[in-house]
């Protein structure tokens, strides 16, 4: 009786790590399909390019194993409070990942469509948003897997400046356009890549939100700014 | 005994028909909001684009209900096989439908940044795609609502018209900013609103996948094209 219910418990808590390890693996190819992606834009990188879709089918599968697992869990385990809280995030940031992984893709595959060789428009702005994203991508996976509310809270702080570096963006975009009709095709890629890194940042936001109520309980979304015409899916 | 197995087993299926109500009515708001965007957009309707932001704290609240409700569900119920894979789908699906509102929310401010009074551009094309992604979200929210895995099979058939539409209305916007300076404003307005539109319709398209799962157990995803560059997400 014991020694069963030991073991029910020592497996239950195997396998609560092994869907934290899932999520981690997930976070981690999410990451490196973001940083290939921005290199692929910045240095015109075209094997980086190719790289990035092809770790879609990984991060798809990742998410419906993720899924699977907490199923399970859910279902034989019948979890309480925290860990039934950690299951649920787990399952809903796996949505986050995967979407960051296709906006990654999307991002990869237009640094195909134009070259900028001639020099005529300057990438500066778009390499500092890459990396403020970049940055909060990588708090908000640290927040999860650790389970820091702190962390979360710091992401969900910088989500602010995103947004800014993505309307400056874009107005200086919209100027290269008037200045000159042949900067309409490579901008209005680079008004999309901008929008798409604007989105990532704004997953890695959702990400921060869920971990901080995974660990806390509270919604972190009830302090945040909402209908109030700056919902972040709308900046321009 | 019995008495109590039974108030146990109504009060449970009362909950869960609680959980349907609350899915059915948090998505009747969100096919509201796309409705009332595209009439801002092709009436100019300032009245209705301001309606729509409006809406989005109801839809906020809601969907965190859901989530309340649904986490109730599994930590005092323990839901098995089908029950259970509604009650998860229920919580991801509200994710869709909140994205749905704020690409809707965005559509409807957008809308207000621009006039096209003097008929330079036509919106014949953006008119034909809000139809089809409007019929496609109706599907969607009906198969999640009947449980129709039929229905959710018409909506993801019907995802590549999305796309087409989306890629021709890309081309020709791009035109109008080629051949009139005067036009780049409006048309990278135009080119967002488009785009978000193509999101709509690529969460009605996941809200499909998640309700074929929920009913049949199996995965849609499995036949759907991944990783081989036409994730919809990349659509332009």
């Amino acid at each position: 009786m014991v020694r069963n219910g030991t073991h029910t418990v020592k497996s239950y808590e195997q396998e609560l790590g092994q869907l934290r390890a899932m999520v981690a693996r997930m976070g981690g190819i999410v990451e490196s399909q973001v940083a290939r992606a921005l290199s692929a834009v910045a240095e015109h990188d075209g094997d980086a390019a190719r790289l990035v879709p092809e770790q879609d089918p990984e991060v798809d599968a990742l998410e419906r194993d993720v899924e699977a697992l907490a199923i399970r869990l859910l279902a034989l385990r019948a979890p309480m409070a925290g860990d039934l809280r950690e299951i649920v995030t787990a399952m809903k940031m796996t949505g986050d990942l995967e979407r960051i992984g296709d906006y990654a893709a999307s991002i990869a595959r237009r640094s195909l469509r134009f070259d900028l060789a001639d020099g005529r428009i300057s990438l500066s702005g778009l390499r500092s948003m890459g990396r403020l994203v970049q940055e909060n991508l990588r708090r908000a996976i640290d927040a999860a897997t650790q389970q820091d509310a702190d962390r979360a809270m710091e992401v969900w702080h910088s989500d602010q400046a995103v947004d800014d570096y993505y309307t400056a963006l874009f107005r200086s975009l919209v100027t290269y356009m008037m200045e000159d009709p042949r900067n309409i095709g490579p901008c209005t890629h680079l008004l999309f890549i901008a929008k798409n890194l604007e989105r990532i940042g704004d997953h890695a936001t959702n990400i921060a939100e869920r971990v901080y109520y995974s660990v806390t309980g509270d919604n972190m979304t009830g302090s945040r700014p909402r209908g109030t015409g700056t919902s972040s899916v709308d900046a321009s």
